[in-house]
């Protein structure tokens, strides 16, 4: 069987580079075309020199990459992806959103968060939203997935027994978010010069990021009723991951090794999900450069409330890894496929 | 006058250190001894050659300390301050303990968090613990005192004028902390070598940590009813620096607006408090070397939440500043005398 | 045909680590056995949870490795190796050292450099020293490869086309290398101890660094006369990574557009090694999580000196991905294979 | 007597920030004006909110800086000084340039280096060049100095012995510098994006710094005879501080020992500058936030070549320290005053 054709929209973002990187490992594609509104015509080992040798292709434009490709993965800015998407499910194609612009069911969620509105509705209601171990069922044979936002994958993968088993007390839960400087994006400013965020740490975007309505969505939809949350990121000045620390309380009857037997079983045959033993405590440097996420849970006996770890990187299971478990999804491919890399240590 | 003579016994651990160098630019005193058990016989600029030049002093053992000194600054490990306080207190001088001895006032917390029992119990009942903008009045002629925990004070200060005024629903206080990597010592562990640390991130004693009593020992003398909070606190890969995420439910009719008043009457006076501009967020990298605390405000208008964001240099107003600043009360000087330098801002 | 079998001694060092995960991703190949003076007996996972659910293989005794697999790595300290490699041997197996017991041909460098000597000279006399771009032909076949040091590999590559020419001015070169913190090991040291290497930039060694003969055993070859050079080698607050920048005197007729050439055609057929374009400069991010070495050339018009600059990183081309290439000749592989991952830029 | 009005143009950039931080713990002077194109109008401590409650000045015009103050600091980018300059000197006041225009004393090298050429030349014939501890004699009474380039301050400092001594070969130093980020300034670029730059490594402007003639006039002066010389500069990912290790061959006759000895006495007297005890390696930590320059001497007894290496912080000694060493001498204040500050260690 030849390999099928796949390109990468915006190739020379962080997400999208991220894409082309694993993309290049997957044995059951071929990347095709790539293509940069900033560096078209150029080959993308000029702009990334460690590419060099390994995969040259020149830059195009968008168009050329929907027109020559059976799978396309969009990594825009938010409010570019409907007219993308359109030509690509016009085209019978599968096209894969890393933006925000189909996560997000109710309009008007979009329209308070992100400003703008839905031009092309028939697209959102075709769109599928995905995280695949939550969501896998939904996947094969869709022609629109939107890959979730990073934080809420931490966030949701973290939380998802609890939600489902509804025994979070309402309005209990706290999410203490940290992300790496690539979640900050390639573009320049002040708080990622490297003087500025070296040896400086801060949140950002208090009680006010984007990916909170993503999360609610996602928990309220497994607890059968609305989810309210507080969530508060921080920057942290390291290249890769998220580590989200949650607090919570739980339903009577309910403690740490009940909820461990939960989560055991929750996730007993998912590939990307780890639980860690009793006592460990989820780092990040243990998921950087891999699909994994790591959960440890810890219970604080004197207040009752559960504190779940929950640790990812973000440009993997976070973003390109993610996607592409979803590509496998929809297209009935193994979903591992060209996921099991070994991840480097340091 | 002349000046008044005072010694570091611990002078090489990295709070011995910086009181060193503090007291060094503090007009009023003469460093006259200092100790070390590892390097007892060297000058203290063989172990860290920035001093060459500055400050060559040769390292003693402890009783020299005391017996060369007026103030006695003690920087040892928890367990051994006892005989030293004793003989310090017993000579007329003053001892300020940088560790945990004295920090307790019942003896069950110090059991059961730190194991041991007291021995000189008259030590204890004199020892008058002081973060100085909350307890200062205690301290003037005081003989021996505990100076607080790098955490406890980023918490306490960044939540004492909602304690005093009795405004936080009970049991709501969550406490998410991250701390550099001067606040785990000089000892050689695997979690902080360099490639083991270095772009990693994760919790460590998970609500667990031996901080928490001293927390909740002074918030709820502000109370005046006992506070009960989780506190987990996170290894972070800088040299220094705290930053407290707290978050909390307050009573009703508070919101961001009034507490925010609140807190700048609270600390109108005070030199090294500082509630930042509603909109502005609390950053380590503004308290980096100094001996202030930043204080930033949020509210989550979702779910009522306060968030409330502290940060401190954990090495300053977290340990070597806030004993400076305690000795210049118990001594009668100015509080912020040999405080005021203006931090490097990289 | 099956797969054959390889194991690594010494897997939970960081070398070995590496080839762990290298291997991983090799299709010819799978790994049989991994052992651990320090932890045999746990699974690999429990020391690198990175591996969980990838790897999760119990660690053994040296001996086992060498008994269980056609190809043993020995990822040792030095004056370890020679029973290993003799039990290889005499078992008809393929053993490939990773540290410096077989590099020196004349046992009196060894005895001055590293102290003991050879006991069992038969084996260093079979033994193959091979950067592979250098010594390739004499790799098939080799039941014992002395794999090279890791300065050495950027040195040697920077700079073989100049000697092999004969055209550097006797004892003009001098190389000032910088080397990232896994160089150093995971053994705890004060030098890499998080707060005192973060933040902190110096020489070690310098001009007495064990590299430095092996460097000239190379060159020296290549050269057909002796070369003697100064090497001083400094440590890099990154995890990975060398960068060595060499400076040196041209014969009479060379000029750096020549060199271009020269090294155009030396390099031509290459797949690991790029010459960069005129007016680039290697930079070590480059090249990081990969099996190339970037070099970039230069003049200085004023004083005629020639600067090289060559990169690799230090645990891939300049350890284990090295020794793989090195396996792949060895057993008659394609030499590239499993060494063409794409590496991730951040 | 009343304090001494100083200024600084240019005040929010890393120079001219790190003037106002050592000027405000200089006891005879007062920072009477600051100013800044960038942030006219707003308070320093707006744009550095570290400065809250210690300095909160309101940022002016150049002008005002000029006309209210009787020392003038100039911390602009090249070209732009000599107006400035005017109006200092016609108003009977000094100016101390930070930047490159009034270093050069050919303008021939200015105009190849920096390009422009000099409008008022009766300026740079009264302008002062100096490093303290090799121009000192020059300084009193001056009104217009030309303060040093960081990589100059830490070669020439590292050099001047042996130069003043003509006991270098010609033609055989060569120069690897390496500078923390500071360096590069404030304004955004993408080496200096976090994500590009943490984990990196690399030689910028190879063999054409800027810095190149500054050095060879410095050197030559003291040779009494031409000096060429090779300098690579690299950019190092942490925040201040430079390294350059040097290499070059001595006269006959001369061996370590007999040079040690002669930057024994060459130094002896200074209170800025340290050589190392023999077997000590100058490290960019210890000289970190001080005024300081550490030298350490080395010979590869192989090669007859000696190796220095000489580290001081770019911010002070490179730039602002070495500035208010300059106006301490101008006024006939005690050199060192404002500066022996003991320096943080991390």
């Amino acid at each position: 069987m030849d390999n099928i054709k796949v390109g990468v929209i915006g190739a020379t973002g962080y997400a999208g580079l991220e894409l082309v990187r694993l993309l290049l490992g997957h044995p059951d594609v071929k990347v095709e075309a790539v293509s940069s509104v900033s560096f078209e015509g150029k080959e993308i080992s000029e702009v990334y020199p460690q590419l060099t040798g390994l995969f040259d292709k020149v830059l195009t434009d968008d168009i050329q990459v929907v027109d020559r490709c059976q799978v396309i993965f969009g990594s825009l800015p938010h409010g570019l992806s409907e007219p993308i998407a359109r030509r690509c499910v016009d085209g019978g194609k599968l096209f894969i959103d890393m933006g925000a612009d189909f996560r997000l069911k109710k309009e008007s969620d979009y329209v308070q968060w992100y400003g703008g509105s839905y031009q092309d509705t028939a697209l959102h209601q075709m769109a599928v939203y995905s995280i695949p171990e939550l969501h896998r069922s939904l996947v094969p044979g869709a022609k629109l997935i939107a890959n979730p936002g990073c934080y809420v994958t931490s966030v949701c993968l973290g939380l998802a027994p609890l939600y489902q088993e509804k025994i979070v007390l309402p309005d209990s839960l706290i999410i203490d978010a940290k992300s790496g400087a690539t979640g900050a994006g390639r573009g320049l400013t002040l708080n990622t010069h490297y003087t500025e965020c070296n040896e400086a740490f801060a949140p950002y975007k208090v009680a006010a990021h984007r990916h909170t309505p993503e999360m609610e969505q996602v928990l309220s939809e497994l607890n059968g009723a609305p989810v309210t949350l507080t969530f508060v990121p921080h920057l942290l000045a390291v290249n890769r991951g998220i580590v989200s620390t949650m607090y919570l309380s739980l339903a009577d009857g309910w403690d740490e090794d009940k909820v461990r037997e939960l989560y055991g079983q929750f996730y007993e045959k998912e590939r990307f999900v780890k639980l860690l033993p009793k006592g460990d405590i989820a780092n990040l440097k243990n998921v950087k450069y891999s699909n994994y996420c790591h959960i440890s849970l810890h219970s604080d006996p004197r207040t009752g409330r559960l504190i779940v770890v929950s640790t990812i990187d973000n440009m993997v299971k976070g973003a390109a890894g993610q996607a592409i478990q979803n590509m496998n999804l929809a297209l009935g491919l193994k979903e591992e496929t060209g996921l099991c890399m070994t991840p480097p240590a340091f």
